[in-house]
């Protein structure tokens, strides 16, 4: 058996996110249909870094798998190319030692979120980007970012319905906003994230922008370790899963 | 009665085109039920600038219709945004003299067509462009593009099928490429455009861009006034009807 390793990008538009669920088209399900047709039937589990909700993106999610093939990666990507729907692509394979884990061995992640800030909808980037009409103050954003840094229990900033065993400590390394035409793109990198913690920071950071909100309240939500001191949970279709490092 | 002008984006994608057919999901379909919603059951016809195919996008169709309802310009826009899908948004509504008529009076059309170049399939962009991964010589290509300006027969240069009457004389006013990021974008203006007349432009331009072609062929297609003379016809994805203008 050998283990391999995928990177892949999908559009989680018409996905009802990552995980099998009952009568539902999930990633997974449409990963693991490829892979039975390339083992003749025979059943493949797809462990992937991590879940991502209905109509989250990715851009660099991670998965693997163990197969009793032995093809080259290219034949891999082109087998993947033929046998996946449009919305989910193979970027890259890659053959792995026996005990790497695509979720245990992960050492960092980024996600992105996607606000436009055009005054009027744009149908073309619905499923894409979530539309703030409301001018937002960035500088204020920035600075609110500053203070996810580090070391911190994040209840505040995570699905009170996380049903996650553990302890709620994570590590952010990086936390910023950057433009890019009508956009403004959230960008964070971290040891781990919470059920919907991405989404709720950006959703508390867009109430920021909008001055409904202190840059320095975010101090105070984190400290409190209460999920009714943040803001809203903003929507799926903005979030996206980019990077997953390992070792 | 009033006339009504409205101005709309259409993501093109889940769109059997245009215009209505048995048992399609179309533009006009979406448009004359949610008009059907206002006027109490009443039908009320929708005409277009023209038709756009399946998977044409619109960033600027225009259309008109006649109602008895006189209401504020606001409030059809709130109308029509709460009754259309999500994939049709109205911008702009008007009241207009009785005489304009959205195809009759088209002074000047404008279509864009989007080429990605990336090397990789981007899964987000796979309804809203079309990918070439071969390199592009875009210089080339603007070359070609100058053949297109000016009053020609344009018969090389559209469907064979068209059952459209009269002549295939049409007026190009301008015509170019402009680059944004990683995609080649065609933009033209014209009096009028035949059917499939911007695809056959776009498919012959990349033949002219991956190097299959001389940009002075152009000349000779259009001169040969025979469809078999030019290249393939782009995909509908990267079409955009992106303006429509009257007098």
């Amino acid at each position: 058996m050998e283990r391999i390793k995928c990177t892949l990008q999908y559009d989680g538009t018409f996905f009802a996110g990552f995980q099998v669920q009952p009568d539902k088209r999930t990633v997974q399900q449409v990963l693991e249909e490829a892979l039975k047709k390339m083992h003749k039937g025979s059943f493949v589990r797809v462990t992937p870094s991590g879940r991502t909700d209905a109509g989250v993106h990715a851009v660099g999610q991670v998965v693997h798998f163990d197969t009793p093939l032995s093809i080259p990666e290219k034949n891999w990507l082109m087998a993947f190319q033929s046998l996946l729907p449009d919305d989910v692509f193979v970027d890259r394979v890659e053959k792995v030692a026996d005990s790497f884990h695509a979720r245990f061995d992960v050492k960092e992640k980024e996600y992105r979120y996607k606000i436009y800030t055009g005054e009027k909808p744009d149908i073309f980037r619905r499923h894409y980007s979530y539309h703030v009409s409301r001018p937002l103050h960035v500088e204020a954003m920035s600075e609110a970012c500053t203070h996810l840094i580090g070391t911190h229990d994040f209840t505040s900033l995570s699905s009170a319905k996380s049903t996650v065993k553990g302890d709620k400590i994570r590590t952010i390394y990086e936390a910023e906003l950057y433009e890019d035409g009508d956009e403004v793109i959230i960008r964070i990198k971290g040891s781990g994230f919470l059920y919907n913690m991405v989404r709720i920071i950006a959703g508390t950071l867009i109430e920021v922008g909008t001055g409904k909100r202190e840059p320095g309240d975010f101090k105070h939500i984190i400290e409190g370790k209460d999920r009714s001191l943040a803001g809203k949970t903003a929507p799926p279709q903005g979030l996206y899963l980019w990077k997953v490092s390992y070792d």
